[in-house]
């Protein structure tokens, strides 16, 4: 879909979301669908080609109303209210649309989380590619049961923020079954390139896992927020996790997602932004006088002057300073490192070929 | 707004959209704004009455967008992606229409927290008007206390789910202030009632509060979801307590509201529903079968049969099955009550009537 359809089809949908809730009282207040009604009515799995708009729209009267309770009727008296107000719903479209989120760099979700557990966190060494191993995990495994410590929970990355890197989730699978600890897999940003069977090895020892997330909202089309988490044991965790009482239907915009890029639109989309990493990897490695830090796996490149971590910390200063492109650092291994992100869904060769020759002309200025 | 303007305004905003994706590498990647910019080009308080909807438009490039770090631009190569599509935010819009939200009536957000923090949590029994009242209180304190235990932490409802009560917090208040006891105040939906002066003798105490949250998404127009959480002192919490890293731009939607409301008009709002709620308890109470099990304070109407609880389940099953009005039911003093909750934006007195006649006709039949 470009932007000249949007415009036809956001318009065609402001009509519906109009006449939904100009007409809302007419519809049956409460759903007298059975759960897992919806199962028959949608296929087993995403399709290979996009479906028609069309198709997706005439859904949403066969496939979705049916199951919906209609809490915005006025003969809905359960609960409590839920807003909604028309400026509130413009104001939500522009929200989605500039998809600006804060965020906070300094403490990672496990860290909270282990702050408001009150549970002792131990960070664990990685080998030179940044990944944490088995043979690592054992040793730390057996201090701290030396220690009088008890080992319950293993956050194993596939995808690192800083430098894109995958711990060897089959190596230390085993480790966690033997010992009793619940392996945890945050692939939060590559997640969504297991998709294409050619990063499924990166996946490898999945099979071990107590529990999987990842964040469609992050490299999979679909807007924020959005976060898919498995668990291989459903009774560990229904009804017992999750703080907020209430959730938004965010699977309705996976199905659209899914239904109008195809999976095969999907993985197109994965492996160009792949492509555009392994370009300015490129043009990185053709410059003498800079250096790739970390392997070029997904869609980032971390990489640096060669020289001083002063020298590139003026770098990144100036790049930034410069305002016409963002990026934001990394420490691997004591080294003050530059992150190139592929990001925007719009991203051709252009923007990574302009970028880097201002990178290079930043850099020369030094 | 009404729903012939949301079709004109949603286009427009469609378009706005449109043009903002699609000439965003256009824009500066990355704002050079200071922190606290916003403060001096926008008032210090809402609005009493509405704004035109053309000055907020205009406002979104004068006042948000300066501020704003382009994450859609292709020049953005920092952090990992954000997921962003036209059919996505086709569904987003959707979702924000239906407001159809998941709901788990099972757990409160309190004992899960406790589950999550391992903490030992105690109900406190409540008066005859299902409110905590100090003397209590301040009894199961020394029970706990000389039982080894550490109180620390006080959760005190305004507006209950079950019967929309009010702790008594200005009894509760000096007691924890003095025991050193962290007093919360969850006034989730109640809390949107406090914008009109007449409600606000029920926050008195508030001033012994060391947090206070309540969700603009239940009762003040604004879609789900909005939480607002005020904290006495800020460093006990920034930094430390949420756990998603990322958070939509929620602070949108609320500006929207505020401005195309006024403060009038929310307050217009909220009068309008306890109007209804009084309305039908008054058609209740001038029915001798029925009786009122909790006062009527704001939108909330518990009453039941006068007789048994089995005839009042299969009153409420009944009500249910009809699927014209749906209720949800709440224990109180061992008694099943039936919960008739004003919640549609567009309720007028016509639904209250017809309810109470639909009500009254099942009650005939049984």
């Amino acid at each position: 879909m470009d932007v000249d359809e949007f415009r036809k089809r956001g318009k065609e949908m402001v009509d519906y979301i109009a006449d939904y809730l100009g007409n809302i009282e007419q519809r049956q207040v409460y759903p007298d669908v059975q759960p897992g009604y919806l199962r028959s009515l949608i296929p087993e799995e995403a399709p290979e080609e996009p479906d028609m708009y069309e198709d997706v729209v005439r859904d949403i009267e066969r496939v979705i109303m049916p199951g919906v309770t209609h809490w915005h009727s006025p003969y809905f008296f359960a609960y409590f209210p839920t807003g909604n107000s028309y400026p509130a719903m413009l104001a939500d479209m522009l929200s989605g649309a500039i998809g600006c989120i804060g965020f906070s760099w300094a403490h990672s979700s496990v860290e909270r989380a282990g702050l408001i557990g009150g549970v002792t966190m131990r960070k664990i060494p990685t080998d030179d590619k940044f990944a944490l191993r088995g043979e690592t995990f054992r040793k730390v495994l057996e201090e701290d049961k030396r220690a009088g410590l008890i080992p319950f929970y293993l956050c194993a990355t596939l995808g690192t923020t800083p430098s894109c890197a995958f711990d060897n989730i089959i190596e230390l699978g085993p480790i966690c079954t033997s010992e009793s600890v619940w392996m945890h897999v945050d692939a939060a940003y590559a997640g969504s390139a297991f998709i294409c069977p050619e990063f499924r090895p990166l996946l490898n020892g999945v099979e071990f896992a107590d529990s999987f997330n990842f964040n469609p909202h992050k490299w999979l089309l679909v807007n924020f927020d959005c976060s898919a988490m498995w668990v291989k044991n459903r009774s560990d965790i229904i009804g017992h996790w999750q703080i907020p009482l209430g959730r938004r239907f965010r699977s309705l915009k996976m199905w659209f997602v899914f239904r109008m890029y195809g999976l095969k639109g999907l993985q197109a989309y994965i492996r160009k932004h792949v492509a555009l990493a392994k370009e300015f990897e490129g043009l990185v490695l053709a410059d003498g006088r800079f250096e790739i830090s970390a392997d070029v796996i997904l869609g980032l490149v971390c990489f640096r002057l060669k020289g001083s971590n002063d020298l590139n910390e003026t770098l990144l200063k100036r790049i930034n300073s410069a305002r016409r492109i963002h990026l934001v650092p990394c420490q691997l291994e004591g080294k003050f490192v530059l992150r190139f992100a592929i990001c925007a869904r719009t991203i051709e060769s252009r923007h990574v070929q302009e970028a880097w020759a201002h990178i290079v002309q930043v850099a020369s200025e030094l």
